[in-house]
This record gives C-alpha cells, structure tokens and sequence, in this order.
C-alpha cells in the first residue's frame, strides 16, 4: 500500500516532510517574491540575450570572436562534456502514452511524486510553479515566435561541486566545467522525467542549457522566483538558503496537473542590500554596489551583462567566470559555522549586521592551490597548449 | 602552481589522501585479493552469461519470455531511464589527438587526476588496475572474437540510492529504476571520461551496463578485485567496505599510463562465512549457505545463476530483485552505529562474532512501505496497468 492512498486533502505531504537533501520545506513561504513584480514585462526575444548580443557582434568584434572561440569548448574537459551535453539533447522526444497512466490524479500525490523522482536522480532541490506567460521568450534564436504553451513547470536544481569552486580563483580554467557538470546532469534528469512523465500520458517538454544546446522556451529566474528556490540576489541571479550562488537548474514544462509552490523570503533582501562581497569580487565590475532598480517589471539589482558577457569571452586566462557564485557566503556547504549563520539571518533579525560580516568572513572568496587537481591549458585549433603560469608559455 | 608537479616519488598522493567521499586510502592494502585466484581462468563467452543462456531459452520457455518481457522495460520509470541510456550508448567516439596533451606524463600524477576528474562527475569511488586477460570475455554477444586490447582500467562505482533501497521490498518494481539511475550516471561519467582522455592523447574505451546496452569487452568483478574496490562476498559479488552490495560499476579501459590501485582486506571472509543474512534473504535461493568453492579460478561462494536469472526474469510482483542488496548489513550508510560495526569488523578480529549479530540486527533488509514513493504498475503491451495490491487487479 502506497502512503499517498491514504491522504486526505486536508493532510498534505509537502508541508510535512523534507523530500529531498535540504530542508526546503521549513523555509517561511510567501504569497508573492520579495521583489517587486508588477504586471508591465515584456517577454524577451532570445536574440537579444547577452550571448545573442555578444555573438552578433553588439559588444565588438573582440567579444564576437570570443565567443566564437569559446563556444566549442577552449579547454579538454569541458570539450569532453560538451560532447556529451551535444548528445544528450539530441535525444527524441517519446510519444505522449494515448491513455493516462493508472495513478492517483491529484495534483499533490502527482507533485509529491515527481519531486521524488527527481530527487531519486541526484536533485539537490526540486520546485513546482505555474509559469508566467511573461516568462516565456518572445521569439527563439532564428526568430520564431514562442508559443506560451505549456501552464507548470517541475524545476530540477543541482549543486555546483563545491571542492572545484574552492579550489579556483573563479574565472580560471575550470570555470566552464564546473557549469557544464551541473548541465550534464541537469539534462539527463530533465530527458529522464519528461520522458516518464509522456508515458504516464502527459505532454512535457525537457529544458536546460548551457547557451550552446539552450532547449529553453522560458526564462529559469522568474521561474525560480515563482517556485520558491530563492530570492533575487545583488549578482542579479537567483540565489538559495543552502546552496547559495552555486548550483544550476533545469525545468520540465509539463500538462501534467500540479500544485505549485510559493516564493520563500529567508532575509536576503536586507543580506544582500550590506554584503556586497560579489561585487566587490566581480573581475568585470558588473555586479552592482548600488540600490535595487526596477527593470522590465522586476525590481533587481541589475548585472551589467554587457560587461559580464565581455569579460566571459574575452578571459585569457579561463574559461566562464564563477566569482560571484564562488565568493557569495551562502555558497558555502552546511556546516556548522554556516548554518550558525544562516540561522541568524533567517530567524534573528536583529543580528542581521553581526551575522552579515560574519558570512563575509567565512566566504569562500580566496582560492586554495593546494586543493587544485586539474591543469591549465587550452586549445589552439585542434593542438592544446599549457597555459600553467610555471610553463613558459 | 599546480600541487601536482610539487611532487617527488618518494612522497606520492595516492596513500596520502582521502580523494573521493570514503576514506578508501585508510583501508588495508594487500598484495593478492583476500580470496584465491589461480592462472587456471578460462575466458568467458558472452554468450554464454546466465542473461545469454537465459535469452536462448537455456533455463527453459518461461523464462526465455521473461527475457524478451523484461527487456524493453516492464515499468515505466525504468523504460523512460532506459531511453535515455540507450541514446547516451549510441555516442560516437571521438577521435584520440595526435599529440600528447602539455602536461606531466607521471602515471601516479594522471592516476590522481583521472581519478579526480572522476569524482567531479559524482562518482563515490574510483580505482585503477592493470587488466588481466582472463578478465576479457572470449566473445562477444555475436561471437565475434574480442581483443585484449587495452592494459589499464579505470573503474568507476557509484552508490545505489539509498531511499529507494530502504524503502523496497528488494524485489518489487524499483529494482530496475535503482539499477539505472546508477547506470545512467556511470554511462555518462565513462564517456565523458573516455572522450577528455582521448583529448589529451591516450585511447580510451567506456564499458558500462546494463544487459540491454552492455558496452562491455571485459568482466567487472576481477577488476574490482584487482583495483581494490570490494572483496568477494557471500552473494558472489563484490562488496565494498562503504557501500556494501549497494553499488554499481562502470570501467573506461585506456592506454594512458596508471599506477594500479592494490586489493583490500576488510575482515569480509570470516565475516560473509559467518553472517548469511544474504542468503537468507535471497527470495530465489540462489545464494549459497554453504563455503566458498572454487570456480573457474576463482574461490567464491558460486551463486546458483540460473536460480537468480529465472526469479528476475519471472517475478510477476516487480523488476529486477536487489533483495542481497538490500539485506547486506554492509550496504547501510555511514551512519554512526553502522561505522561502528564497520569499524570492529575491520579493526578489531576479537570482537567479530558480536559485531556480526550487531551488523545483522541493523540490516535494512525490512521495507519500510511508508516511505514508498512510486506506483506498481506494469506495462501490458502499449498500456499500463496498475500492480497496486489494493487495485483489485
């Protein structure tokens, strides 16, 4: 006998019970995000992303070729997990079973029961929400019009692996291997519930990135907003109590009926407002000192993506840059230390300021060489060169 | 600077260091698996496997049906894993650059980056090992001859997950997922790791499971043994001191040069002679009560193939059976009773008859319906059909 026969309505798993590795459900849950939102956004063309931009040559020819260079990978490992990534996204979509499946049909137990396939495939975080249509990109890369198609959304949310954040300076090498891990990842857990979720016989539709496979029709951070995995952050990204800047996430778009979650409000608001630690570690300075602004029908603070985007394309000496994730407090794993702090700022207001320069300190903003396992290289054309600072090159 | 080229011979990091979530460098190495192994092996014909026999109709029409049943997927969270498995096996090899990559050609420093790459990509233990070639099959599913082809092994383990195992019976419809959701990892970390060593000069070769895409040339359990992962146990399989049964395998076989890991002894002899809970839990009585026996050069306790196989492919009440999995004491995690027990079978011989009761008392061989999160359906031709007890099917 399953534990989801014997709910009554009244008598929910979601708010009971952590599913997954953190405790997302003790959280204090709101009714609307800690930002401002208003009703006036204008759903974004995809041409018009920073890398669309960067690529069209909007940012200069310099950055137009840096991403021409970087795109197919400038460094081994990450070429490696790009092929892999490629591959995956070509998988074909299995056909939507004619019949549904002889399951409950109540949105909890379905929602209860897709965040724990989820978490069975190494989720750290799982969401459900509604999807906004101003979350939806107005037109794809070659200028078609996106259709507002699909009402929920499941987000799948990994960590970052956090001894290769440690280890690096952030905007060295392993900067796009990093990411590309999370995307691995994320991408075979996305295929793998989308194609469960068709064979109970529902229509769902696998998201995730990085930009060169891009299978995205939405935007991820009102999403997340929405589903309450963060707050928006000073970097301008969505940020979560336990695993900070660091991880990455994926939707499923799904007609699949689901309860959707609630925005959370852990404090980060005032946080961010006194930390400014990613700022100040930003290598491009794109990362606001200032005050939320509004932007688009969002109040953020708002990235300089131009400069961002420039300094990602353009860095000699790595790859994509990670210094925001790396240098954020919340980053950090949970340890005690960590989670002392965290608690204080998410139930103590009153130490709000003791706690903030607390987190500052224990960030993990430096690098630690001796942690580094991988090498400094990279390719140029089909050789690869050392780019160890010892090498001579 | 990289701390690798800090290093001298004499001072390597191999014993050195916990690498990966386990502390598998404290174990005790030893010269020869903890089990005899003679030069009498013969090399085994993948036809000749019990998945083979089996789907030749060797254990009889009713099974062979089973077979065919089993194959495409009985259950829809295993059929939906399944996909995306078969799309990762059918990745196309990319080619191994013409010159060596720009970085230190020391076995032991490439053995300690591999392996770190390794547990970047999740793995819960790495190992390496020369290949013996015994260790290849003779031929393979079309009985085409196979090659000795490659010297070195990588071997990659990942951990079943946990919750679900705890959750089972052992032999209900999570088997299948339990086993993919390793397999699907392990199939993505070998071919990303395959495709970044041919990317810096060396052939590689991913093997992964499992029977439906089966990119294996070699048998896993001898290098296993050799790479120091696990020492024979009771259920004929390999067991690891952190993991228990509780683990799937995958190997990417290379030219780059490795330094081979060396076998362990954890006390598991006396201990599978003694304890028996395996077998005692096996539902086809396939494990043996009785002593280890030698078989085609090895010294094992010979689990009854066709016993195993025939349940697997016939039980009507689910997928594939992990109930040695799931009884197996030494599968728990690393929790603070557990690594005590652990602990005095390892460290302290006089104390292991009581730690013996001890390990069998804690076992999780019990299901815990409560925890249960997924449907018992089964496919029935194109349609689903509930298994709930409670369906009135």
């Amino acid at each position: 006998m399953n534990r989801m026969e014997n709910l009554d309505e009244d008598n929910l798993p979601r708010t009971q019970k952590q599913q997954g590795p953190f405790p997302m459900e003790v959280l204090k849950h709101v009714e609307e995000p800690t930002n401002t939102i208003t009703n006036d956004i204008q759903r974004i063309d995809m041409r018009n992303t920073a890398y669309g931009l960067a690529g069209r040559g909007e940012y200069g020819p310099v950055v137009q070729k840096g991403v021409q260079k970087s795109l197919p990978g400038k460094y081994p490992l990450s070429a490696a997990q790009k092929d892999v990534i490629d591959h995956i996204a070509l998988i074909e979509n299995n056909p939507v079973a004619a019949n549904k499946a002889p399951i409950p049909q109540n949105p909890e137990i379905l929602t209860y029961h897709i965040k724990s396939v989820g978490y069975f495939l190494k989720a750290d975080v799982m969401g459900t929400c509604k999807v906004p249509a101003s979350a939806y990109y107005s037109h794809d890369k070659q200028g078609t019009p996106i259709d507002t198609r699909y009402e929920n959304a499941v987000i799948i949310v990994m960590r970052k692996e956090l001894k290769a954040i440690r280890a690096s300076t952030g905007h060295d090498w392993m900067g796009d291997p990093i990411s590309f891990q999370s995307y691995q990842h994320l991408g075979m857990a996305a295929e793998t519930i989308a194609n469960y979720i068709r064979r109970l016989g529902w229509d769902a539709s696998a998201q995730y990135g990085p930009s060169f496979v891009n299978r995205y029709t939405v935007l991820l951070p009102p999403l997340l907003l929405a589903a309450g995995i963060g707050e928006i952050s000073r970097a301008g990204i969505i940020l979560n109590p336990y695993l900070g800047l660091a991880f990455k996430a994926a939707v499923v778009l799904t007609d699949m009926p689901l309860v959707p979650d609630q925005p959370i409000d852990f404090g980060l608001q005032s946080f961010c407002q006194n930390c400014k630690i990613c700022a100040e570690n930003c290598p491009s300075k794109a990362i606001s000192m200032g005050d939320k602004v509004m932007y688009n029908g969002y109040e953020t603070w708002k990235l300089n993506t131009q400069r961002c985007a420039s300094f990602n394309f353009t860095n000699k000496k790595g790859t994509m840059c990670n210094a925001c994730v790396k240098s954020c407090p919340w980053s950090n794993p949970s340890t005690w230390p960590h989670d002392l702090v965290r608690g204080l700022v998410m139930k103590v207001p009153f130490t709000r300021k003791f706690a903030i320069k607390a987190a500052r300190l224990l960030a993990m903003n430096k690098p630690i060489p001796e942690e580094k396992w991988w090498f400094d290289m990279e390719y140029a054309d089909d050789t690869i060169e050392s780019r160890e600072k010892n090498s001579g090159q």
